[in-house]
């Protein structure tokens, strides 16, 4: 193993250090009042609550996927003997990964509310602080699993000057993504629905019916609106990004492994690459982290720019940092490689400007839609999907720029070497995700100034508090805008990179296949009967063998079936959301009735049947489209063979990536636009327009919490299924 | 040219001889009274003045884009020369099926109201003989388009033992159907934009502000909003089906001409057999038309059981005598052939029935809305939105299936037997539009009757007159369903033979070149100098050589950008509508402010102005959209390719079928929660759960009416646009 390797394992340690030493920063501080402190308790218990029989449910796929794929593996020797760990491993690092983002962050909303009530820069820090933990824990837990898995693979397959080793390790890490995805999609659907069932029942009978205003305490959603904030957007962010983060990594390594086939020192260069530039990425996020800071009676737009000015100076220095590393390195056309990588930050940085411009209340596109709210409620729906579909232009189009200049700066011009060509795309996705210490810091930090926000609120302290900590808030949605712009040109770059992976676990699965059978028979005929010749074979021959090509009635089949599992699962969720949210009227307007005095502040509602109803509803809305996402990708496998496989995978992420842009668009843009309408413009408050406005939002509530952020995963979940079971595809199929 | 082949004009004459006599016959009714006919005279007014407008703008399109394709073809050699002749006549065609069909439709609603005073048979006769003056009119015109175009080419290219020729007949006939392609888009853009921006203005301010009944004569948008029926459904659809039709039968002969290269009598009959099939399916079609009757006092099942009658004689008399007319062909493998069109038309079915299951009252999805009503407008929307997106399952499976089916009958099981089972496909759209004499009657039906109530709403005609034109309207919203069915079926089934096609197309084109340089190379490396080996090239060989497979960078980009041009194209027609009807209503508003005595009847409103707002409105909206989808393809395919495009229109094909099923359904399903609710469940007309539904249906209209139904052809325009490029695509692109 290569010296410089260690890099990597102690970038990590460093990481799970500072989020240690900030955590502990955090608690130091006063929870404040015993109102403030008992609020957080029911908080924070309800949201345990909710994690822990999440994750009993999660731990039952888990058992039974595990259980299948050890019989796949040592049963009938289909699959690589490590997938069951991996896959495991995977699971278990996301999940520790949501436990502690969350429990950081209902630790810290209450203590912000109360720094709030000092100085706004007080609020910030420890807010922000928080969010850090929330980061660092998520990329430091990434690399440590990625560090150990790569010792314990290098001493059963030593990978110096060995380079099918080297394919080896490579392809068996990336198994344990299936197991981050598997989770993330669970903490993301259960989460969204969890907290959207809340957030909308909260409202269509507190605000609406009840007339009481958001995070009033008479509310008995109140306090599940709250927890729900943190399952979702904390536990469920933190989770997606851990496995956008790891996979973008592992399949570029899988990638580096594929183009260096014949070359072992650079090809182990190649594998270390994207693994050394998310450790660099680390130690540039912890100094982005320190330099953030404010004053008091900073206007938003300071706060912003104070947030703006850590992750500016990460990024420059990740480019400076990465230029250097890849010079010393000595990779193979070092130069392109970098280019890629910064290829891949602007990409992020495009699609995080593109998202602010519609979705910010600052721009037309917002404020159309609230002038649309003075003809109702229709013409707010039309005009917030019609904008939220137009801006999917300018993402699919960095995307597409991006995809074919780090391809070509990676193969330095030369179209046809198309396994450099790919590795660029994965370095493009790492570069993008490089900084995620400093923007999912600032991304976890949103639903952190919102709860305490909350927690003020319910307290009942001062206006000048509740002021400070609407400007902590309302700058979480700004910087929200940003991380998702990051989430989700990620996803489809990480797709990608995943779909080019696959290819190489095939190659693994036909080599198994040969050791036994001593043959194989492709597809179109071509029959192989030599391990070196596979070796031999590029990727247009894997193509053209698999007959992946777009007239093969089977493929195209398959990406039918991938654009319609885009809608299906977004329906599904969208329907999942709304008899939650049904379930939660009932139950609020059942206490109004039955518990006398709720309104006028006499008696307590019970809070903790609301978020009982939350879990459950969400418990047991997430396993249908959890379930589907990880049997069509099987089943598709199993019928149609690689080409249907590949197929689903490419209509999946086409449709999956617009339809999540243009619903994290729509909902973001008419939360907005009912913001812009209460800061006072088109009749303010209480308006016709501004009703008119929260149908629009409540609409957005599925919109960009629960289905589009969820398709994200669905992509990458159904590329992991696909990359694990790939060596049953090759044995196994109809077609 | 083989003697049976005079079958086909034959059909074509008996078919708009039909179309004649019973456009004599309609004609010969009365209008009834004088208000009537004033009525209705304003609305043929105002859809004429339209149409006259919507020619003037859209030949000013073909003029330009018949001059660019003369310079390519005479100034370049890069074009067939036939194409601009081919593209004017299939702009010219559809643009007469178009006008005859409004023609016809404007002149049945009042007679249909006025016979509907005397019995409802006597109503349902008139109304739907007139739609079967559509239904022929669009078939008899197609297949007189293709039989004189046959006869010209024939003429040129003597076909008889000559396979190459043949090639060259079907690829050049393939292209008037971009001119099809293109007129049919703009109808269906401007008349879905100019009928909703009248529906949407006409409800906002009449129904929800006014509180005036709909089709009320006070109300000064109800003449825009039945001219918009006439102009967006009926003749808009009806350059729609044209274009599908013959895109459908000129596709699958090109296909035909390409599995049978190396037979000359076998090629002849493979290219006649759809023509010939689409002939029978006339005949068969008038049969049917003539069996639709009904008795006084029919309940709408029954109602529904007489039309559906006509229908199922038809399909079944298709599926005998199609059986019948290719054992007599003698087609190679013809029972494969004849599964592979019954197939086709099961897919048909399939669909309209699960289109039926989402969207009618009487089933449980359109009911949960209705349900969902109960806790508001948001509810609404989100499950509406919801239930719209699940129902693309069953769609998008009876496709797949039907693609599979269909190729694997056709190659009698040899999957590997790649032109056949493309022809299979192609069979089977021919199949499901065999009997779109009868299907389109029934669908043009609808807005005669829809009109007929209008009329009779505000000629003050008796209850018991409205509530027959009311039993006549509202089967026309379940006959609509399924022959959305056909529509959104035979729109993913001709794209995909379109798609095939398009390599037919490749060859020509690089046949031309090889005549000037001798040789040709492909984007892979491997040159061709020899026009006698391209001949022999087979589709993978083309596939493999052109890199068109999902790991190439180019495919995916373009795959990426179909996905995005079908959401940019939706969103751009929802704010269309959005930004009409918000004139609209500012122009209805101000008539109530400004005209005294409308409200109370005194003053007649200025109709003719909100005619005109709506026309100026669809004819400068419909300009982007449609330019979009010309220019996209263009430029994607000089940039990226042969793959970029093939990638693109896979792209477009897949998520806009998909996204077309998920808006008409969510339309037709919350118009139908409203018509559910004012059949009196939850409250009825009046209460808080009927006006969040109308919301829900002012929603639901652009959906159904505007973008849903426009990507079907937006999809099949990509293609078109394309095809008729192939010969510059060759030539010049960068990658």
């Amino acid at each position: 193993m290569s010296n410089i390797f260690w890099l990597v394992p102690i970038a990590s340690v460093i990481a799970l250090s500072f989020a240690w030493y900030f955590y502990r920063q955090v608690r130091r501080e006063s929870e404040g009042t015993d109102i403030m402190k008992k609020i957080a308790q029911y908080v924070r218990e309800g949201a345990m609550a909710y994690l822990r029989q999440q994750y009993k449910v999660v731990l039952v796929f888990f058992i039974i996927l595990t259980v299948v794929f050890s019989i796949l593996a040592y049963g009938f020797n289909l699959q690589n003997p490590w997938v069951p760990f991996a896959f495991l491993t995977g699971g278990l690092f996301s999940g520790i990964a949501g436990y502690l983002g969350m429990k950081t962050a209902t630790m810290a909303s209450a203590r912000t509310a109360n720094a709030a009530r000092k100085s706004l820069d007080a609020g910030l820090r420890i807010a922000f602080r928080s969010g850090a933990v929330m980061g660092l824990v998520v990329v430091g837990l990434g690399l440590l699993d990625i560090s150990v898995w790569y010792i314990v693979l290098n001493y059963f397959y030593p990978s110096a000057n060995d380079t099918h080793n080297m394919m080896i390790i490579t392809t068996t890490m990336l198994t344990f993504g299936m197991g981050a995805s598997a989770q993330a999609l669970f903490a993301r659907v259960g989460g969204g629905i969890f907290t959207k069932a809340a957030d909308v029942g909260a409202d269509l009978v507190g605000k609406v019916e009840a007339g009481i205003p958001e995070d009033d305490p008479r509310n008995p959603a109140t306090i599940a609106d709250n927890v729900g904030d943190n399952v979702g957007d904390v536990a469920g962010m933190g989770a997606d990004l851990y496995e956008s983060y790891a996979g973008s990594i592992l399949a570029t390594a899988a990638l580096g492994a594929a183009a260096f086939i014949d070359n072992s020192a650079m090809q182990t260069k190649a594998v270390l690459a994207p693994m050394l530039i998310a450790a660099t990425g680390i130690i540039l996020s912890i100094i982005g982290i320190f330099i953030v800071k404010t004053k008091e009676g900073a206007s938003q737009r300071e706060l912003m720019k104070s947030l703006e000015r850590g992750i500016n100076l990460s990024s420059v220095l990740i480019v400076i940092a990465s230029f250097a590393l890849l010079y010393m390195l000595e990779i193979q056309n070092w130069p392109g490689i970098w280019a890629s990588l910064v290829i891949g930050l602007l990409v992020g940085i495009v699609i995080g400007k593109a998202t602010e411009y519609f979705t910010s209340e600052a721009y037309a596109p917002t404020q159309k839609i609230a002038q649309n709210a003075e003809t109702g409620p229709a013409t707010v729906i039309i005009s917030g999907l019609g904008i939220g579909m137009v801006s999917t232009v300018i993402p699919v189009l960095a995307v597409s720029l991006g995809i074919i200049l780090s391809y070509l700066s990676a193969t330095a011009g030369d179209i046809s070497n198309m396994s450099m060509g790919l590795y660029g795309i994965g370095i493009a996705a790492v570069g993008m995700l490089s900084t995620l210490g400093i923007t999912l810091a600032t991304d976890a930090y949103g639903p952190i100034a919102d709860n305490a926000g909350g927690n003020a609120e319910m307290s009942e302290l001062g206006p000048e508090v509740r002021k400070r900590t609407d400007a902590l808030d309302s700058l979480g949605n700004t910087t929200a805008a940003t991380g998702k712009g990051f989430a989700i040109g990620s996803a489809a770059l990480t797709a990608l990179a995943l779909l080019a992976s696959y290819i190489e676990e095939l190659k693994i699965g036909i080599h198994r296949l040969m050791e036994t059978s001593g043959k194989y028979l492709f597809p179109n005929g071509f029959q192989i009967t030599d391990s070196a010749d596979l070796n031999k074979l590029g990727l247009n021959d894997f193509m053209n063998y698999f007959q992946v090509h777009l007239m093969n009635p089977v493929v195209l089949i398959g990406v039918f079936i991938g654009a319609m599992m885009a809608f299906l699962f977004t329906g599904l969720t969208m329907n999942a959301v709304g008899r939650a949210a049904g379930k939660m009227v009932d139950e609020v307007r059942r206490q109004f009735r039955e518990i006398k005095g709720i309104l006028t502040g006499e008696a307590e509602p019970d809070y903790a049947r609301c978020v009982a109803i939350s879990t459950k509803s969400a418990q047991l809305e997430m396993v249908v489209p959890s379930i589907l996402a990880i049997l069509v990708p099987i089943v598709v496998g199993l019928i149609f063979g690689v080409a249907g496989s590949i197929g689903l995978l490419v209509g999946g992420l086409s449709s999956g990536f617009v339809l999540a842009v243009f619903m994290s668009n729509s909902g973001g843009a008419w939360d907005n636009a009912k913001k812009y309408i209460e800061a006072g413009h088109k009749g303010g408050k209480g308006s016709d327009a501004h009703k008119a406005t929260v149908i629009g939002d409540t609409v957005g509530d599925p919109f960009k919490d629960t289905s589009g952020p969820s398709l994200n995963i669905l992509i990458k979940l159904m590329s992991m299924v696909t990359i694990v079971m790939s060596g049953v595809t090759v044995a196994i199929s109809l077609f």
